[in-house]
C-alpha cells in the first residue's frame, strides 16, 4: 500500500503516522503533505526518515489511499485532486460527510458502507463517533429512535494548539498571571465553555447538530432525533458524552449489556474517565441503567480518545475494511 | 437577631459568615461552633473577633437561627438540641431534606414553604438548588412533568478538601509527581469522574436522585420525574447543568424567555460559565432553545456557584423570608 497523509504535522496527522506503525499495515510508502512552512520538516516512521512535501503541489500520483487531516475548506479544495490522482480519500474534516456519495463511517458500526464510495469516504465528528461506537449496541437489540446527549469534549477536539492553550493558562495562573483565551472563547482553565461550533437559526451549534445529521447516515436511521449538548471541558485528549436514549421497544437491560459486550470497539466498565481511557483505540460504556424518565430509556456514559478514536484511528480503520474486502452487510 | 452557625471553619460556614455581612442582616450576635479541634480559633465578623466554641458542649441557648454546615450524621445528632432550645435550625445536610415536616427551601422558588416548619428547614442539594431556580421559570409557563439532567459539579462540592486536592493534583503533575486520589475516587485534575456518592439499587447514585426527590417537594409535583447523571469535573466553585425538561402543555420559546427573565434569582445570558458566574448568588441560564427530540421540551444550560447560592446563601435567603414574614402563597 501506498498512503499519503495531508496535514501531517497536525495533532491528527501525527497521530495517523504512529497509529499506522501501531496496526502494522502493510505500507509500502507512506508520503507526508502539509503546507509550505511545513516542507522540509521530517518525521521517523517505521524507522525510516521521511520529508515533509508541499501539499500545494498537488502530486499524489501513484497512491493508494491519502488520510486527509486538514480544516474542512482546505479538503474541499483539494479533495478532487486526490480522487483524480486514483487515490481513495479518507477525510477526517467536515467537508463531505453530509454529500450524498461520500461514505460516512464507523467502522464498528457500518463497515459496509465503505465499499459504496466514488473516491472519497468520510470520518464522522469525533464525539459522534465515539457516541455512535456506544449506540451500535443498544441499536442492535432495538432501533433507537432518540437520543438526548451532553457531552464533556477535550481541548484536544481544537488541535495542538488547544492543548498549548489550557496547559499554558494552567501554568499562568500558577503564577499569578492574567490568562487570555486565543482558541477558545473563554478561559478554559478550571472552566466548562458550553459553546462548541457557529450557531444555527434553531440555537444550537453546528458541533451539536453533527450528532444527529451524521449519526442518522451512520445508523441508517433518517428519523433518528438528537438534541444534543456540546461543552467543552479542561480535560486534555479524551471525549466523555453523557446520553439517554429511547428505543423503539422495551429491552431488558441486562440484554443490552450482553449485547455491548459483544460489540466490536467497545469496554463495559462501571465508571470510565476520560483521563484512563486516553492513548488507545476502544470506546468505554459505563453508568448504564435504566431510565427513570421514559419508559424505553437506556442511559450510559461513554467515552474515547479523540484524536484515536475520534479521528486517526477511525480513518485507518476505514482502510482496513476496504483493504479486507468483505463486506458484512 | 441572634444566629449560630455550626461548622464554622468548613468551606460552607465560612462563606455563611461572608453572606451574613455582605447582605447587612440586622444580627445582635454571632456564634460559631465546630469541633473540638478548632476551639479557641477565631474569626473576624463584622470588625468583631469571634472566638470558636465546642459544638459538643451543646449550648444554643439564646439563638434565634443555626444555620447547619455539616456533615448528615453529625447534623442528626445535632438538630433536636438546637430545636429544643428554642432556634430554627436552617440545615444544609441532607439528614432532614425528606422528612414529612421538615420544608425544603428554594427561596426563590417555594418560601412559602418557610413558614411550614416545626423547627427545622432543609437547603436543598446544591445542584438541585441550580437547577430548581431555573426550572421555576419554566414551570410557571407550564407545568414541568420530566427533566433530563446531566451535570458539571465543582470540586467545592467535596469542601475544601476537595479544592486542595484538585490545586495540589495540579501543582504536582507540572512536577512531574505521581497524583494519588484521596477525596475524589479518580485524579480529577484534567479529568471528568461520572460518580457523585454511592449507588443505589437502580444504578443510580445518591447524588442522582436528589434531582428527583428534592425536586418533587420543592416544585410541589410528586409526579415529577428526573433522569441526572452527577459528573465532577475539574472546576473550583460553581455547578452547571445541562437540562432538557418537558412541560405538560407546548409554551413559546419567548414566552420561557420573558418567563426567565422576569424570575427572581436568574440571569438570562447565552453562555454563561462556572468561571464567570463564581462568587455571586444568581442563576446564569444560557443556551436556550427548543428541544429537537421532545414537542414540549425546552433545553438550557445552568450555572451557579456552588458554595453560595449552591449552599451559604440559600441558607441565609431562608432566615430572610422567615424575617420578612410575608407569605407569598
Amino acid at each position: 500500500m501506498k498512503i499519503g497523509i495531508l496535514g501531517c504535522t497536525g495533532a491528527v496527522g501525527q497521530q495517523m503516522m504512529r497509529v499506522l506503525e501501531e496496526r502494522k499495515l502493510d505500507i509500502e510508502e507512506l508520503r507526508l503533505f502539509a503546507s509550505e512552512r511545513s516542507v522540509g520538516k521530517t518525521f521517523e516512521f517505521n524507522g525510516k526518515i521521511i520529508e515533509v512535501e508541499n501539499m500545494t503541489n498537488k502530486n499524489f500520483d501513484g497512491l493508494d489511499y491519502v488520510l486527509g487531516a486538514l480544516e474542512a475548506d482546505l479538503s474541499k479544495e483539494i479533495a478532487q485532486v486526490v480522487v483524480d490522482a486514483g487515490a481513495v480519500y479518507i477525510d477526517n474534516s467536515s467537508a463531505f460527510r453530509m454529500n450524498e456519495n461520500v461514505p460516512l463511517v464507523v467502522p464498528e458500526v457500518n463497515p459496509e458502507d465503505c465499499f459504496k464510495h466514488s473516491g472519497i469516504i468520510a470520518n464522522p465528528n469525533c464525539s459522534t463517533i465515539i457516541s455512535m461506537v456506544a449506540m451500535n449496541g443498544i441499536n442492535k437489540c432495538s432501533k433507537i429512535e432518540k437520543i438526548i446527549a451532553s457531552t464533556y469534549q477535550a481541548v484536544s477536539g481544537a488541535g495542538v494548539k488547544g492543548m498549548q492553550e489550557l496547559n499554558a493558562q494552567i501554568r499562568a495562573l500558577a503564577q499569578g498571571q492574567v490568562v487570555l483565551p486565543e482558541v477558545f472563547t473563554k478561559q478554559i482553565a478550571y472552566n466548562c465553555i458550553p459553546q462548541i461550533g457557529s450557531y444555527d437559526k434553531n440555537g444550537y451549534t453546528s458541533e451539536e447538530m453533527k450528532m444527529q445529521n451524521e449519526g442518522r447516515k451512520i445508523l441508517h436511521n433518517d428519523k433518528l432525533l438528537v438534541n444534543c449538548t456540546c461543552v467543552r471541558v479542561p480535560v486534555i485528549r479524551s471525549h466523555s458524552i453523557s446520553i439517554t436514549c429511547i428505543t423503539e421497544e422495551k429491552v431488558e437491560l441486562e440484554q443490552i449489556k450482553k449485547s455491548l459486550q459483544e460489540t466490536k470497539g467497545i469496554v463495559l466498565e462501571n465508571e470510565p474517565t476520560p483521563l484512563e481511557v486516553s492513548n488507545q483505540d476502544l470506546v468505554y460504556v459505563g453508568r448504564l441503567r435504566n431510565d427513570l424518565v421514559f419508559e424505553n430509556g437506556i442511559s450510559l456514559w461513554c467515552v474515547g480518545d479523540q484524536i484515536r478514536k475520534g479521528a486517526a484511528t477511525n480513518a485507518i480503520q476505514i482502510i482496513e475494511v476496504l483493504e479486507s474486502g468483505i463486506q458484512t452487510d
